[in-house]
C-alpha cells in the first residue's frame, strides 16, 4: 500500500485524481490539503465521494505530509505549484505535479507564456516530464514528476515518433477541440451553461501556454501553430494535426514502438478516433489519412482530458515510481455511452 | 477468479457490464455471445475496449457457456431473455439477467405490460429479485437473478422502508427523468441527436412496464402513478416522489436500516441529490422535504441508470453469489465532472 | 410605429425582448437603460445584435423615457422592479414588467415568498396579469402589465379551464423541468457548464415563489404542490400535472375556449408535447392522458420559457395595448431542430 | 406577395425554410411537395408549424407548381435535385435549390466528389451561385439559384477578398466544426443521442464534397485542406482557417467591401466569433489573429448552418430576385441564449 497525499484536491484535475486513487487497489489516501476548505470533511465538500472515504481536508503543511505520505500529488492552478512543490521537495518527499510549473525546461518560455518568473528553477533539472511512453525509465526513480498538459499529450503522442526521422523544419498546424472541464472549476460568464451550451469558439490564438511545451517535446524540430477550441461537452480533447512533409510517407513503421504501450491505440490509416471510445479511460487513440491531392498528412487523436490527459497519466507515473504493475487501477475501457 | 460469460454484450447495459467486468479484479471474461456480430473481435465491434481484452464474439450456445463459465450475464431486450435464460438454467449454469423477463412474479401483469405470454414461468419461483439491500441473503445462493429495472431502483429504494410501517393505501406520484441511454442503442427519429438535444418529453403515461415492478416491490401496499420523462443527457435518472400520508411524519428512522449499505447515501431532510454526484457510480442518493403547507412528503433520488441502475447492481449481485467482498470492483465515487 | 424603451435589457428575458422587438415590424426601439453598462453601445455589449441596431445603453431616467417612449418594458430581477416601475408610472408612461413584482395581488404572499415588503402596493390594483387568453379585454387599456412567470404560464393555461367547473378542493401535483436560461445570466458553481451538463436536479421544494402565483390564477380553488427541476438544456419548460378528480372526466369540452387562441395548441387525449416543437416560438402546447387504473388525469404542457414564457407573451400584450394585430412579430413556428 | 412552393420540405434545410417563409411578411406558401408524406397535413407532419399554416403536402408535379408559384425552393438530398430542378425549369418557373447539384461548374469534379454523372448539365450555365455578397447583381435576374453549402459559406466569405490581391499559391488549412443538424434528419448509429452527446470526431478527411466548391469560389487560386468535425450541438459551424502568406499582412483593407453587407460582421483583429451570437440568425461573423511567431494568419468564422448557412441565404436570394428589400424577414439578431 502506497500512502498518498493530495494538495489541491478540489479542482477538476484533483477530483479525478481522488476518483482514481479511491478506486486504486494499492493506494491509500491519507491526506488531502486544500486551503479553501480546510477542516471540512472531504465527503461533504465533494459529495461524489461521500461514504467512500473518511478524511478531513487539512491546511498545507509540507513537513507533515512528508511524514505521513510516500508521494504527494499537487493539483493547483498554474504558477501556484512552484511554492508547495519546492517545500515538499525540501521536506524530502516525492512529488507528482499535475500543473504546468515544472514542465518547461526553458524559464524564458515559462515567463513569456505564463507571465511570471520561475521561483523554483533549481528543481527543473530533477523534474521528469511524466509522459510515460517516452520517459518510462527515468520515471521509475523520479523524485519530481511534471505530468504533461492535456493538449500536449494529444499532440505529442502521435507526432513525436515522426520527429525521430521523417519530419523536421516543416509547418505543423494543430487544431484542438476541448471539453469545458479543461477550463477549470471557477464559474465565469463564458462557461455559464446557457452561454456555452450550443456554442463553439476558438481562444488564445497564437498565445496558448501549451505551445512551448509541445515544441519542447517535439525536440524543437518544428514550429507549431496551436489553436485550441471549446465545444459543449464536459470531457475530451480531439486534436487534428495537419503537416506537409517534403514527401508524403507512410507513418505506420514509426508507430511500431507503441505496439506494447498499454494505453496507446494506433488505429492506422483511414481509421479515426472519437471521444466516446476514450471517455473515462486512460487511452490515447489516433489514426491518420494521407491526402495525395494536397500532399498533407492528417492525424487525428482523442483523449479524455481529465483521465488520459491528466489524472490517469499521473497515476501511471505513480505506479512506475513504486514498482507496481503499470496499469494498476487504470484498466478501464472507454465509457460508451 | 470467476469465469464470466455475457449474452447480448453490445447493448448499453451489456457494454456497461463489460466495462465493469474488465476492470473487476476477480472476474475473467471468457465468453461474449451476440448473434448479430458473432465471430467478430470484441475490440473491433466495441472500440472502447480495444487493447483490453482479446475475445471474439460467439453465437449463443447454452451448453458451451455452461461448461466454460461460473455465471452468465444476459443483457438482451425485454421478452428476448426468456428463451436463453431457460436454456442456460437447463444447462445448469447460474444466470444474472439484467432484462425484465424474470422480475414480475405475476405473469398476468407481465402479459399486460409486455404484451406477451411468459414462456418460462417455471423459473419465476427460483428467480431472485436482485435488489441487494432487500434480498441480500437470498442472493448468496441464487441460481437465477433478475436485476431490477433502472426506474424501479430509483423509486423502490427510498419508498420501501416507508411501506413497512408508515405508508399504505395512499396515492403515490412518481415523476422520473431519465437520460437517453435508457432507451437503448437502436437509432430512431425520436432520439436522433438534433431532435433530442435541447428537448424534453414525457412518455408512456400510465402504461410504462416498470409500474407493476414498482408496485410489486412496494408489497402492493400502494398504487403508483409513474410518469417517465427524458431529458438531453446520456446517463442518469432523477426521481421525484410525492406522497400525502395521513399525517406528515419524519422518515429518518425508517432509513436507519440503510446506514451500512455501501451504495445508498441517505442525504436527509432538505438535502437533495444530483446526477453529477452519482454518475459512473453504483450509488443511489436520496433526500426529502416535508411540505407542511400541503401535507406532502417529497422524496428525490438519483442514480446512474447504467451503473447503479443496471450493471453495477448486477455485479454487486455477482459478488454476493460468489462470496466476494460485496463492493469489489464497484468502489467508485461519482464522476463529477 | 410604437416607440419602445427597455429597462434591464441585458438579462436573458431582456435579451429575448430585444430580439423580438428588433424583428417586430411596428416597433422601434428608442431607449435601452442598464445601469451596469450605461454609455456603452448595445451592439458591443450584446454582440448578437451588432449591425442591427444603433443605440447606446443609458442610465435609468423615468422622465426621459416617458418623453420618448410609448411604452417601457422592465426586465430586472425580482424585487428590483418595484422602484423603476413606480417611477415610470409616476411619469405617466405605460409599463410592461416581465418580472414578478406586480403579479401577486396579496402582498402577504409576496412577502412570504420573496422575502421583502412591497414598496409599490398602490399599483397592484391597476396592474393587469398579462396572461393574454384570460385577460385580453383588460389588457387593451392596461397602463401596467405584469407578465406571468414562465412556470405559471405552463401550469395555468392547461389547468384554469378545469377550475371553472370540474376541479376544486383536490390535490394537484405539478412537476416542471426547466432549461437553465430560467436561472438567469449570473454565473454560479451550480450552473457552470461542467457541473450542469449531464446533470439533473430538483430545487426549492415547497418554497418556489411561483407557487402562490399559480394558486392565485387558479382562483384559489386548489392547493398545488409545485416542484421545479432543471435539466441540461438552454430553453424550454415541460410541465407534468397530476390531478385526481372525484371522477375522471374528459377535459376536451373545457378546452374549446382555446380553439381560436393563436398561440395555444390543444393536442388532445394521448398526444403529448415536446420542447422541440415550441422552441423559439410563442406557443404553449399541451395534451393529456386519463389513467383509469389510478383515477388520475395527467396533463403535460410545453413552452419556450424565454419566448412563450416571457418575452413573446410580453410582446403579445403590447400588440393588444396598441391595437395591433395580436400576432404581429410573433408568427413563428417552433425551431425544430 | 410572392407565391412560394417548396419541394422536399421535411428535411432540416426545408424545415428552416418553412420557418422563415411562414414568418416572412411578403411570402405566401402555397405548395409543399414531399413524396414521403403526400396528402398529409403539414401541421401534422411537422408539429412545430401546427396552427400557423393550413396546407397539405402534395406529390411533386412541376407543371402544377409552375402554375401556382412565382418561385420554387428545392430542398432534397444531394444528387436528387437534378431531376426535379430540370422539370421545374422546363415548366418555366424560377428555382432556388438549397442542395449541391448546381453549385459546381465542373461536372468532372461533381462526378469525383458526388459519385454520379450530372444529368442536367445544360442548366449549369444559367445557374447562379447564391452567395449574395459576391453575386448580388446576377441574382436579381436569376432563373436558377444554387444556394452555397454551409461549410463553403463559412470559408469563402472570409477568404475570397484575400484572393483578389494578397493570397495565391499558398497552402490553406480549413478546420471546421459543425453541429449535428448538418448531417440531416435520417437517424443513424453515429448520431444517435447517447453516441454523439459528449462526443467529438473528424470525418471525410480529404474527401468532403465541399472542397471543390470552396476552391471554385476561391477562383482556383489556392488548394485547400478542408477537414470537417462534428461536436455535440444542433446548430452552428465554426471554421478556423490557417494560411501562411509570403509575408504577413493586415487583411483589414480587403474587408472594407463588406462594410455595407447587412449580414456580414467583420469583427477585426484579435476579436473572435462565437456560435451563440449567430445562432438562429443570418449573420456570418469573423475575426482574425496574425501570429508573428509562426508567420501564419488565422481567421475564425461562425454561422448558423441552417439559417445563415442555408435557408436564410436562400431567402436573401429570393428577396433580391423579386425586388424586395434584401433583408426582409431576416433582420434577426443571434438567439443568445
Amino acid at each position: 500500500m502506497i500512502n498518498i497525499g493530495i494538495v489541491g484536491a478540489t479542482g477538476y484535475g484533483g477530483r479525478e485524481l481522488l476518483r482514481l486513487l479511491i478506486g486504486h487497489p494499492q493506494a491509500r489516501l491519507v491526506a488531502a490539503a486544500s486551503t479553501s476548505v480546510a477542516d471540512k470533511p472531504l465527503g461533504q465538500e465533494l459529495p461524489a465521494f461521500n461514504k467512500l472515504i473518511d478524511l478531513e481536508f487539512e491546511s498545507f503543511d509540507a513537513a507533515s505530509l512528508a511524514q505521513r505520505c510516500d508521494v504527494v500529488f499537487v493539483g493547483v492552478p498554474g504558477k501556484a505549484s512552484m511554492a508547495p512543490v519546492a517545500a515538499l521537495r525540501e521536506a524530502g518527499i516525492r512529488v507528482i505535479d499535475i500543473g504546468p510549473d515544472f514542465r518547461l525546461k526553458d524559464t524564458g518560455a515559462f515567463h513569456r507564456y505564463y507571465g511570471a518568473d520561475h521561483t523554483a528553477a533549481h528543481l527543473l533539472e530533477e523534474s521528469v516530464y511524466g509522459l510515460v511512453p517516452w520517459y518510462r525509465d527515468r520515471l521509475r526513480d523520479a523524485q519530481l514528476v511534471a505530468v504533461p498538459g492535456c493538449y500536449p499529450i494529444s499532440a505529442i503522442l502521435p507526432l513525436r515518433p515522426l520527429m525521430e526521422a521523417a519530419l523536421s523544419d516543416i509547418p505543423v498546424v494543430i487544431d484542438s477541440i476541448s471539453g469545458i472541464s479543461g477550463a477549470g472549476k471557477t464559474p465565469s460568464e463564458a462557461f455559464h451553461f446557457p452561454e456555452m451550451n450550443e456554442n463553439l469558439k476558438a481562444y488564445k490564438l497564437g498565445l496558448h501556454q501549451h505551445t512551448p511545451e509541445i515544441e519542447q517535446e517535439l525536440l524543437h524540430k518544428v514550429t507549431v501553430q496551436f489553436t485550441p477550441h471549446v465545444a459543449p461537452l464536459t470531457r475530451g480533447i480531439l486534436t487534428t494535426i495537419t503537416v506537409r512533409p517534403q514527401h508524403l510517407f507512410d507513418p505506420t513503421p514509426f508507430y511500431a514502438r507503441y505496439s506494447d504501450e498499454p494505453f496507446i491505440r494506433v488505429l492506422g490509416e483511414g481509421r479515426l478516433p472519437e471521444i466516446r471510445y476514450v471517455r473515462a479511460s486512460n487511452f490515447c487513440d489516433f489514426g491518420w489519412v494521407r491526402d495525395e491531392r494536397t500532399g498533407n498528412l492528417l492525424i487525428v487523436s482523442a483523449i479524455d482530458n481529465l483521465m488520459g490527459g491528466t489524472a490517469g497519466m499521473a497515476v501511471q507515473c505513480m505506479n512506475l515510481m513504486f514498482g507496481l504493475e503499470e496499469t494498476t487501477g487504470l484498466r478501464w475501457g472507454g465509457m460508451a455511452p
